[in-house]
């Protein structure tokens, strides 16, 4: 049975903070294997200008690179939100056993909210999910930025 | 109304063919543009040892490259099979405006077999799909590709 635990969390959070400081969506990611921090990532969409971008494909592709293998046996996924469609197509790909989210993505997730692909007994693979871990943070990060967001908008048109 | 052109399907299955070359699985896609093919991409898990290179995904990031954008605005994608939820997730994150794909896949395909998720009203981007273009042409390179797999690891086995 997966445990979740919090320490990777708080990993992920540093690599969501990063995002923050320099104007990304700010989530985070890390996917750690045999209790070693193997991949971390944070939404660089903007400043790659590239949708695929997210925290957890910019982790996970660390970590294979990491294990020299795409098949990330043995690995878990910690991230601040709850995966998109993308990232959660990509959990399943690479064959992770667990994922652990901090808080739910009511307009995109698809682990809890839209869907539950991780859970499908119709893929090839599935992973157990543990939701809820250093959840108010996660989510509160995300509501500084885009409070700071519209506030910077409404600036701008205020000015021009 | 988007109009399908066989053409870009035909530069599509260009790459599925590399792919087979080299013993990856035989998908290719590419990413048009104002008439132009501005992202090609070939199944490359096993060469980079990573999951996320997929056909679809390796156009997507060609693409936003050459647009210096992570929006495709304005852009189709071809693919030869079926995109699987990762790839779906992908064009739905890359604002990519028209999907034509060649052939089913029902283990993992996520616009036609196993879910729909391209044109679900709940996300904030839909996409236009066309299915069957070089059908039979995406659906025979998979099986050929298969069927010297199964032969290959056959004579392996007798061999040992």
């Amino acid at each position: 049975m997966f445990q979740a635990d919090s320490r990777y969390m708080k990993a992920a959070m540093v690599e969501a903070q990063k995002a923050y400081m320099i104007g990304e969506v700010p989530i985070g990611a890390v996917v750690v294997h045999d209790g070693i921090i193997i991949g971390r990532g944070h939404n660089l969409r903007e400043h790659l200008n590239d949708g695929i971008a997210h925290a957890e494909i910019l982790a996970i592709e660390e970590a294979c690179r990491y294990l020299n293998s795409w098949r990330l046996i043995d690995c878990d996924l910690y991230v601040t939100i709850e995966p998109c469609l993308m990232c959660s197509g990509a959990i399943i790909n690479s064959r992770i056993d667990n994922v652990c989210f901090g808080s739910r993505d009511p307009k995109a997730g698809a682990v809890r909210s839209l869907y539950t692909v991780l859970e499908d007994s119709r893929l090839n693979h599935r992973v157990n999910v543990v939701e809820g871990v250093l959840a108010d943070q996660s989510a509160k990060i995300m509501k500084d930025f885009f409070k700071a967001a519209r506030k910077k908008r409404k600036n701008k048109t205020g000015n021009s």
